[in-house]
């Protein structure tokens, strides 16, 4: 590994040197959902973050921590559609310019959301081209500094403000997290925000939840090894189809996870059609899973106070329109 | 009129009496939404309130000062399907059977909102019958206390709590509101909001904000006198279809607010998507026009401070899915 592993300090520092730009997300409760779980279940809204997702977090502290001597060249990331917009806009936001690479096939509000940050979008076939490559290229031709999607400290300790909050906000309201559901697909959020848990709340079972197709965390985890999905793995949670681990969320994840948990596509969209519904949350397939598991029963959350982070919300209105009818 | 109008002290003391019930609502911001506005917008979503709208707020605390021993003979309401939804869900979690009047034409998730609760719905037709008629008739048959949806100081004073809320939350994140925008239909929301703002927040503005076709406010204001909406006014905004602004709202109203603004539905339209694209918060038609008066340019909200109640957010799949597709 190429990198120390993030640690609760540099979680508390990501907070601080996000904290002008980053939204602090509420945590909600809903009376039907608690009755619903026979839990207290506490909603880290994300959906309300800057470009509707976590993203933001990691990518504006990774900007950030990028020397001043190194921004005139610029930022290249690849991504499907949620990491892409969180560079994007933390990017214009210290006036550094972003190429990002994302498959042609991503939903139309993340390339449009992406371009409006001013980056400028490259696409690339998802089934026959490596987007990496793509990135990586243009990076040696121009200078400019790849921030990586999950797999690197800063990003993680960024993400990890989340589960920072969580803590602070959970405590702030006079309750203790028993367990916290996250979605998970590099791992790079639920990596963080096991980081972020860690002072006050290091008896919190944290537990990264993934399609039921795309479940290479679990499977790695049971293995004691990163497991790639099946080529032909796929799901409607666009933003969680990374194919295998990352390597430092990976050596977080297995020393730190209580476990991994999957749901169905079916579960999700009833998920989402839940959070329409009754929260009145706008939550994408991705974004809907980690509360999946609550609604259908795939997590015993009777009887303890389980946060879920309700990651992101980037959903175009047709595949939105659909879950809901 | 029959009734005082009610105070600070009132508003206060609703707080106290709804607050093991009622959700304290977040107070949002969206740094995209004040880069439009060119101010700063915070965001009463009463969208995550039990039932999906303020209407709970005056309910509870309607049902909680009806004296014990009229309780048993239970309640009686008439709503186009929030204050329904308000009045079933308090009067279930105090063990009072509650007979709702609604139309026939109201959206299926309101009446089935309403049923879930416990309650039962009696349908009428809007533009031939008289719902209050039909609801005093069950009252003076049952004994059931009517709860009213507006005009009573009971109600306001619960619905109040929102402008309390927004007081202190504005302060405890370190700002002042120059001026409060909220829904209006027969003018118990911000009526109340306007009293439960009045201790720290005295020199803010508060506006009603009607459908255009339904601005029986703005003109009752401008007349000095209450003025009804001719028989045929309608909108998309299903939630703001009283003909005629309260006996009691209207003194508060008269002498309270700063005046009363108007969006148009294609406005109002547009305001959900924008709610479902990036503030990803579910809004239904009358929900959003608070914020369509930013959105649209119909409030200057440049260089303020402004707070913009998010009333509701129960709307049928249909409906949304037209306004945002």
């Amino acid at each position: 590994m190429d990198h120390a592993l993030p640690t609760l300090a540099d979680v508390k520092a990501a907070a601080d040197r996000i904290a002008p730009l980053a939204v602090r997300t509420p945590l909600l409760s809903s009376p039907d959902l608690d009755e619903r779980a026979g839990g207290r279940i506490l909603l880290k809204a994300e959906t309300f973050q800057r470009t509707g997702t976590f993203k933001f977090r990691g990518a504006c502290n990774f900007i950030r921590l990028i020397p001043a001597e190194r921004r005139p060249a610029g930022v290249v990331a690849w991504s499907s559609g949620n990491h892409a917009q969180g560079v994007a806009a933390a990017a214009a936001l210290h006036g550094v310019e972003a190429t990002i690479v994302m498959p042609d096939d991503a939903p139309a509000p993340k390339r449009a959301g992406t371009e409006r940050y001013g980056a400028t979008v490259i696409g690339y076939d998802r089934t026959t081209e490596s987007r990496e490559e793509i990135g990586r290229a243009i990076a040696a031709e121009t200078g400019a500094t790849v921030v990586p999607p999950f797999d690197h400290p800063w990003t993680i300790a960024g993400q990890g403000t989340v589960g920072l909050e969580m803590a602070e906000q959970t405590a702030a309201a006079g309750h203790v997290l028993d367990a916290v559901l996250v979605p998970c697909s590099g791992g790079g959020l639920v990596s963080g925000v096991a980081i972020g848990l860690s002072g006050s709340h290091a008896q919190a079972e944290v537990y990264a939840v993934e399609p039921a197709d795309c479940d290479d965390t679990a499977r790695s985890l049971a293995a004691g090894e990163r497991v790639a999905n099946p080529p032909d793995a796929d799901s409607i949670c666009d933003a969680l189809l990374v194919p295998i681990p990352g390597e430092v969320t990976f050596e977080i994840m297995r020393s730190r996870l209580a476990g991994a948990l999957t749901v169905s596509d079916a579960e999700t969209l009833r998920a989402m059609r839940y959070a329409f519904e009754t929260l009145k949350v706008v939550l994408e397939p991705g974004g809907a899973v980690a509360l999946a598991t609550v609604l259908a029963g795939r997590f015993a959350a009777a009887g303890r106070t389980v946060g879920v982070v309700l990651s992101g919300g980037n959903v175009d209105p047709g595949t939105f329109a659909r879950a809901i009818g």
